[in-house]
């Protein structure tokens, strides 16, 4: 029995939505599910004491080139939206409500029309209307997901995975976890793909 | 005519050394060459706002994992040294006194003698006497080699090529630049090699 690959992502990061697109299909090639795991970077980089690629003087013009760069070259649509980067807090509780109470599915079909949203339509998930669209748009209740991301509970469920995230050693996302090996970024799809073809390397 | 691949490494940069064993066979493939650039990331992290990745917690042990990881990934002999990172700039004048004195070639022989040196034998090529020894045994004389790096001439030559990647938009290592296109790390390689095979995608 294959274990699941674990796989932390933020809404707000151009290379989670990139592998948020493949990793599912990598995944089912080599009889393995994918179990995702919402997080906030921001709780990541200050134990790290990391920024944001963005924030950094030069870095910020590759890192905005190569984003771009890098969705092409899988092949996907992109584009850097109007805010950058967002909070991204409502977005992940919603994807923990509904993995606790709808399931593994619901909370990937959540994660992928998110991703999405912020990076081929730049869509302001940080702010209220838009998000309860989106939520809308995925066929769930707009006032029960706008309920769901100011309870205490569901707040308290992204904190533990930020906890959990950081305990596990998690700096930044993407970030896959596969037979306890982790995996930091999108560029490592290939590492991944021998590992899991071939097992430890 | 094609133009040469510019490639920034630091002898002290663990991709730097796997790339360096991988970038003239690429080039080669699509009939290019290799132009190196040895460069000091510590200028370039200064100017960035960077520092080196082990010096990050969290960062750091993820770090050392995926040095040896990246290496076995290419096939490559690795081995992090006793001390790490150490300050290069001896060898890096010595590589700009070769590349302007003997030509590419004899340049691109050091880097790779002193990358190898340092992630597969542990030599500690900050010590005058583990450079003079690893230039014996390169065929060039040892008593020359550190005259060179003492010389205010091949001190100021590195600091112009310090000063030209700065200018270039060059934060990291490995570091290439490919019709004007740059890519940051060892883990660009399947990017580059797309470009070379097809053009700008």
């Amino acid at each position: 029995m294959n274990s699941p690959i674990d796989f932390f992502f933020d809404f707000s990061s151009p290379y989670s939505y990139i592998a948020n697109e493949w990793v599912d299909a990598v995944a089912a090639r080599h009889g393995r599910t994918v179990r995702r795991h919402a997080i906030l970077l921001g709780a990541t980089f200050q134990v790290a004491e990391l920024r944001s690629p963005v924030s950094h003087p030069m870095k910020r013009e590759y890192s905005l080139r190569d984003f771009e760069r890098s969705a092409r070259f899988e092949g996907l649509p992109y584009a850097l939206p109007p805010v950058f980067p967002i909070p991204t807090q409502n977005a992940a509780r919603v994807f923990w409500w509904l993995a606790e109470t709808q399931g593994e599915s619901a909370a990937a079909n959540w994660a992928r029309a998110g991703l999405r949203a912020v990076f081929t339509r730049g869509v302001p998930l940080h702010e209220a209307p838009a998000l309860k669209t989106l939520a809308a748009e995925q066929g769930l209740d707009a006032d029960a997901v706008e309920r769901v991301w100011n309870d205490p509970q569901w707040k308290a469920r992204l904190k533990l995975a930020n906890d959990e995230a950081i305990a596990a050693g998690v700096f930044g996302a993407p970030w896959f976890v596969v037979d306890g090996e982790p995996f930091w970024g999108n560029d490592r799809k290939a590492q991944i793909e021998r590992w899991l073809a071939g097992g430890p390397f």
